[in-house]
């Protein structure tokens, strides 16, 4: 039997993300970010939705330009820091004590720590309502030697990402391996 | 130092859904999507991406509507298959023993035995490349009732809900408590 919790944005898993940009001035900000996903795999397009009120939403509308900083478990309550405090007020990089690295390839900065970083030009930009989500083209991927695993690939249980459940508000972390994509389905006739 | 991986779909955490749909004749019909997430607050839409070849994508279009069933990690072989093959060749639900259960509010099936549902309404079609993708207004979300947990609420360890690794395909499950959000980062001044 199934519980209805009416309409709202409740589903498993989130991610817990940095969004990272320039303001007017060329100073670095970072936000914390739940609502985003993957959304093309050619060109490899990410998307995240941010609220008009943020400082990073004026900030990617006048860059054009994005980054996304996968933080590691460790790097939790920074990533919660930068999702409560605003731009505005605050800077952020600095109090958090995180490096804002310049991105060679778009005009934003990334959060040097994290072990995964997305650099990101914005595509296309769709209003939907409380939220503007932006496309961003993916032009790189930046991963942590530290995080590489078997044949050189990032390693989920190195990076350990962050989950955000948007209910009752906590963050986790990632379990154990439950299998191979493309190959545990075939199993059924 | 970071590694270099170029332009590609490559972040942490991606999720596994099974998106749910009825064909031209009201065949069921459910397949997996990792490229998606929540994109906005108000009204509460998900989005996920699908290129235009897969049987979902006309149906979709079709029907303006489609439902997210969020699978549990005892669901991960059923949840690769219906990613596997098309809905074109195979009754999916039927091959993976799975019930589509009629959505009372939007004009698709849902995967009756996942533990989290949300049902949606189209609300805008993205032309990105080659995937596009589909914002829904979720009207409602469902949660197993043996799911919940304190306070009645959906407890993320009881749905156990899978992540998908795009790089080197393998699925995850969710692992401990990280932090209290909005909380743990208020400790940094």
């Amino acid at each position: 039997m199934k519980k209805s919790f009416g309409p709202k944005t409740l589903v498993f898993p989130t991610p817990v993300w940095m969004v990272g940009t320039y303001d007017k001035e060329g100073k670095p900000n970072v936000m914390a970010a739940a609502w985003g996903g993957i959304c093309c795999s050619r060109p490899p397009c990410v998307a995240v939705s941010l609220r008009k009120a943020t400082y990073s939403y004026g900030n990617i509308v006048e860059r054009k330009a994005f980054t996304i900083s996968v933080p590691s478990e460790t790097l939790a309550r920074e990533a919660d820091y930068v999702g409560i405090v605003s731009g505005k007020d605050a800077d952020k990089f600095a109090a958090a004590k995180l490096t804002p690295v310049r991105s060679a390839l778009v005009d934003a900065p990334y959060v040097g720590e994290c072990p995964m970083v997305l650099e990101c030009r914005l595509l296309h930009t769709l209003e939907i309502g409380l939220h503007t989500q932006f496309v961003g083209e993916i032009l790189d991927v930046k991963v942590e030697e530290s995080a590489l695993g078997e044949k050189g690939l990032p390693d989920i249980e190195k990076v350990r990402p962050i989950l955000f459940d948007p209910e009752v508000n906590t963050y986790h972390g990632v379990g154990r391996f439950v299998g191979k994509a493309y190959k545990i389905g075939r199993e059924i006739p």
